[in-house]
């Protein structure tokens, strides 16, 4: 039997068994073609077939209605961080962004390159441990930027913020894409790096509502227009095949276990789970958020002392408990709980930290 | 046993069959760690080890010195067709190109956005049935620029051009990397996505001389630069996990079965093959590249009649050789011989045209 561990890493991630193992069952005869699904043509009909699956499972699980058009692109979320700015920006227009940690402040590095860019709201001087309330965008905006959640620090929004008409809400939802149900049609724009919550690394999801297309600058390269991506279905170039190829399969597990909403009940439960352990240790787990912008997909947490950390880090390795280190910026221990996590997996963690505490407490 | 074809596709391409093998066995446990490599973390010593192995293979099958930076992007060679002018374009200075079809073509436009392009051969008027001879660039030019192998037209190019010195030479070798044996340091970058012979798709190369990255100016995005991964060992954001994996895989079977030199005899002797096939038919199947300009790569050559093609490639299907019609730029067949293709599969495909050619001519 093959060994498999619970991956807490935060991205690359783990992914549904279920689905890995389907991809290595078929991985030398796609669709029997006789071909491997890493050879196949993209100009096949058969893989036209996995394009449009995938396609419709997105918007489907989303409810994401047919104005928004989805894009399967290369680059990560952090080519999305000026290829936003350069679509989208209107001359004269300040871009607007709430500044939430890491990824956020990067987002705003690279808008700046392409005109004025107004920071509204900051938790920084807090060290990103919460979501900032009441934020207020400009009705001038040319547009307003929010990263959905925070996997360095563990933060993300529960409420949405309001946005004027006519300013669309662009999100990064890299870390909490189909988290839970929301109503994906509050925002203009949707991006998010797939290695997460929807499949390998290698391809970045993009929504886009349609009257947003409008925008776009003819004199930018080709590549760069979502335009170009729009009219050629992601295929104007060729595009990452495997990593589309499995995040159709995770949705098409996520669509046959229940969907968003069976997704989020898990969630919580395991988040739950979780947050209860640290919140009965008597101190001895400290949550770095603050209760009101905990994520339900990055747990970060730490304890009395760097050496407990990682002593706390190494035990948990022998337990197949993996991936429990946290970022730099926070220290401590983070778990991320993205939606391929078993609930199993989770209990295995919270009975491991109790046992750990009732050790060293 | 799983079905195998013969896969003449022009990319995504054929893999060799016992890196898939391998791929496939290791797929739900990654050196031992008990997490699948489509779900391993990028900050784990144990990917770290397969990002330095593709890259010293690369260094080594190429015989690139360490000056040469090696780089493992996303989006493409299409990307790098507005990265290359991006990173090193040169104020008041020409770009030069040489436009062999429609790649080269498309990074004509891009780089237009840029600065002041000239085109200094081209073979269009003939439709770039062949590799323009005796190619001046200018002593002033920033860089310039060609397509090594023009998969759609099936030409290569056999001798390089001479490029004055302190101009860089870039190519775009996507789909003839590592075909023959050349000297890779006459180039100043040469970039290439992967999924022909090199490995899947969602994946590109890029080899950059290091004193062209003081070229690179401050103002652009940083996903843009090439700096940028390169102080980073392309670990800026998440890399193409997978793609790279099996990469690295396809390298080290190139070392172990001879590397570049025994590909080349390989190569030369399956390109062979097919052209006599051609040669040796009495008019019934006409080469579209010029004799001096036959590429190792793309086998291009149409027959009397558009039916008879339809019927070509159809009857082709029943003996498993997939993936034989031509672009619709040229019309007609086009097999495509990359690295992975064996010399069985060129033997069959020979075997067969000279079959039909016997019955339909």
């Amino acid at each position: 039997m093959t060994k498999r561990v619970y991956n807490f890493y935060p991205g690359p991630a783990t992914l549904p068994l279920p689905v890995l193992e389907k991809a290595r069952d078929e991985f030398l005869d796609f669709m029997g073609t006789g071909i491997s699904v890493v050879e196949i043509s993209h100009r096949t009909k058969e893989w036209q077939s996995v394009m449009d699956d995938a396609t419709n499972l997105v918007h489907e699980m989303m409810k994401l209605p047919t104005e928004y058009k989805i894009l399967w692109l290369m680059g990560g979320a952090s080519t999305q961080f000026y290829m936003v700015p350069a679509n989208i920006s209107v001359k004269g227009k300040p871009m607007e962004y709430v500044d939430t940690g890491t990824w956020s402040t990067n987002a705003i590095k690279e808008a700046k390159l392409y005109g004025d860019v107004k920071v509204v709201a900051s938790s920084k001087e807090d060290n990103f441990s919460f979501i900032p309330k009441d934020i207020r965008f400009s009705e001038d905006a040319a547009y307003a930027h929010i990263t959905g959640n925070n996997t360095i620090y563990g933060t993300e929004y529960h409420e949405w913020p309001k946005v004027p008409e006519d300013v669309p809400l662009v999100v990064d939802m890299s870390s909490n894409l189909m988290d839970r149900v929301i109503d994906n049609t509050q925002f203009g724009v949707i991006y998010a790096g797939a290695q997460k919550n929807l499949g390998p690394a290698g391809v970045t999801l993009v929504a886009v509502r349609e009257d947003l297309l409008k925008r776009i600058p003819e004199n930018i390269p080709t590549m760069m227009k979502w335009t170009t991506h729009v009219q050629k279905g992601s295929m104007f170039n060729t595009p990452s095949v495997f990593a589309i190829y499995i995040s159709k399969l995770s949705l098409e597990y996520l669509k046959e276990t229940g969907g968003v909403p069976a997704m989020e009940k898990k969630n919580r439960e395991k988040a739950k789970l979780l947050y209860d352990t640290i919140d009965n240790s008597n101190g001895f787990y400290k949550g770095h958020a603050r209760k009101d912008s905990r994520s339900l997909m990055n747990v970060t947490f730490t304890m009395p002392s760097p050496e407990l950390e990682d002593k706390c880090v190494e035990e948990a390795l022998k337990r197949n408990l993996v991936g429990l280190k946290g970022h730099r910026s926070v220290g401590g221990m983070r778990a991320s709980l993205y939606n391929a996590m078993s609930l199993d997996g989770v209990k295995e963690l919270t009975k491991f930290l109790t046992e750990f505490r009732e050790e060293h407490q």
